[in-house]
């Protein structure tokens, strides 16, 4: 039989100037920027969205016209967000962003432009905020809402989702969790809207085809699987015993755990992990953050020589619900989603404007030979 | 710099026991039966399906027990057939037919499992139909639907969309385009899903990927787009005058002109026209066709020493429009949609069940290499 490139492992689907891992040293970079400058420096997220789209960071006029690209999308149409609310109130969160980003491709006209490409982008950021917020607050009971224009575009989340003013701490967290899940080369749902794109399909049928990727427990998914894995121990003192009967017993895969590029400590878990300990932590999510804490050990010793640490998503869970997000419908993963759609179109860009060819694998196939068609009166 | 598997052009990316292609000789076999013994013998588009699904064709009662998983599919909550009329008649039915599939992978529980996966694709099918039919009616102005129960899926799709009884002769073509677009190996659409279900999100979301590839006018918006071009051209004897000042020049693409695989004939594209001409073509559908027949020689001409020929979405249109659909909202490349969520569904639980491995590439970074961060009130 022909060799079959098992996963895509090792296979080159582009290039990029974007983003740069090296899984061997734990080194993530955004366009040659370290991620830890980033977000030491303070960073508006805004500022890397520019980043990934233009290719260099924004002076003060670039980036406020930028943010006004960004904000022309909150207003997004009503029949948008009532796509959203038309859906029952258990729906996955991620289901209703895709539900409503094909209701865009249903509708918005598209052609790929490069005069006009990264405005779409930027719109799309903003359009993707009315979506997440109200598919959060649908699950949650609450009425449609479509952000306001403030300074950041955490700021006029948080207050979009909570009808309240967000503290600056909160603010300064979600900005960074902005940041940190904003891009990360081409992992699997970014790939699956490049093949999308690849079709010349428009910018929001890519983005649709990504979330349904990012969906998965092995992707996305593991955002809001890690924090459930923590809420099933239930306290610290259960964690050797959980550990014993589900992860040495083989019984369970550790969510949060283990990365196809990374070999050691995820830089951005680092960051996620160090922003838990300073959001001042109280009640369920400081429970979580001690299972979380006594788990990373367990986790690292059984499985660090073998390469397997924390990833991005072992702590990301515990920030959101420090943040209020509730544990439930796959909100954090359309969280994650929510800063994702930056890298997803900047590859999708990348990739139309100067490397497009579609994408079409082979198969090998290991079927049946030529047989005869044996009709339906005569099969047995 | 490290090498790109451009377009994945001859990277395999899983093994398959469905559809061989052979492109130079222009043969097509579903699990070993020649495409022609299939149409000839007047098979059932179920048999067919069950093929994919199983391996085997059925006997008699194997077909009776599919058929009724497929028809309990057609009773879709109302909630999904809502999610399409709630959206502009303006919209593209694919993207309907999209946003549908979301709405059911945000309620519809789905676990990966030999013993159901089966099953959940076969209701799936029966879902597409009724989401398909109710998408093609709400661009024409007409209610959602919901198929019944009859002898055959072609038979209950022509029922529910057009409100009447279809002749033998349309539930005939219908029932071969139904099966001449169910599989073609791992194009974009294919590979988008198995991209997607890699991560172990649910079936819906695979296909909700696929159906946003298979939107893209290089994929199966060629359907469209090839009886576009006919109309585009008008009349007969426009043909050459057209072909000169558009594709000689090189100033637009021949819709429904070659194929990645294909280096000949595409074998569907002669079955398609073999439909058309036996149909009964009257009006515009005869116009397009003999427009199209007239192209078809030109384009053989031109390209044929180059391995570009007429590719299944040459004729399709054409037989679309015999059997009453009108040329608009990408209705035609829904019609090819409702056809290839079985090869999508038989490929994912192919890869799940028996090849699984996240799928995740890798891109060489052409990007700058470290740089320091400067703050935004530095920057120039």
């Amino acid at each position: 039989m022909e060799s079959i490139s098992k996963g895509l492992e090792d296979v080159n689907i582009k290039w990029t100037k974007l983003t740069t891992i090296d899984g061997e040293k734990g080194i993530l970079r955004y366009s040659g920027y370290q991620i830890e400058d980033i977000i030491n420096a303070g960073a508006l997220a805004e500022e890397i969205q520019y980043l990934f789209l233009n290719g260099e960071l924004p002076n003060r006029s670039q980036l406020d016209l930028f943010r006004e690209k960004i904000e022309a999308g909150y207003d997004v149409p009503d029949y948008v967000l009532n796509a959203i609310t038309n859906l029952p109130r258990s729906s996955d969160v991620v289901a209703l962003q895709m539900n409503a980003i094909a209701a865009l491709a249903a509708t918005e006209p598209f052609k790929w432009d490069k005069a006009t490409n990264r405005d779409y982008a930027a719109k799309l950021i903003g359009q993707m905020a009315s979506i997440t917020a109200t598919g959060i607050r649908h699950v949650l009971g609450k009425e449609p809402v479509k952000l306001k224009s403030s300074d950041s575009l955490a700021r006029s989340f948080l207050s979009a989702v909570f009808d309240s003013e967000p503290s600056e701490r909160a603010v300064a967290a979600l900005n960074t969790a902005l940041i940190l899940y904003l891009d990360h080369e081409v992992p699997a749902s970014t790939t699956a809207g490049l093949v999308v794109v690849s079709t010349m399909a428009d910018m929001y049928s890519g983005v649709a085809g990504a979330l349904a990727a990012l969906k998965g427990p092995l992707h996305g998914g593991a955002a809001e699987a890690a924090a459930m894995q923590f809420k099933e121990i239930g306290s610290p003192d259960m964690v050797e015993s959980w550990f014993k009967e589900n992860i040495d017993s083989g019984k369970k895969r550790l969510m949060g755990f283990g990365h196809r590029v990374y070999k050691t400590y995820d830089p951005r878990a680092k960051i996620f992990k160090s922003i838990a300990e300073n959001i001042g932590l109280t009640g369920e999510a400081k429970n979580l953050y001690e299972i979380a804490t006594k788990l990373e050990k367990l986790g690292v010793n059984k499985f660090g020589p073998r390469g397997i640490y924390p990833n991005t998503d072992f702590y990301s869970g515990i920030v959101y619900m420090a943040l209020g997000f509730p544990l439930q419908n796959n909100i954090y993963t359309a969280l994650f989603a929510l800063s994702r759609v930056t890298g997803w179109t900047a590859h999708f860009i990348e990739y139309v404007e100067e490397q497009h060819r579609l994408i079409r694998p082979r198969a090998v196939y290991v079927g049946p030979q030529e047989r005869k068609y044996i009709p339906l009166q005569e099969r047995k």
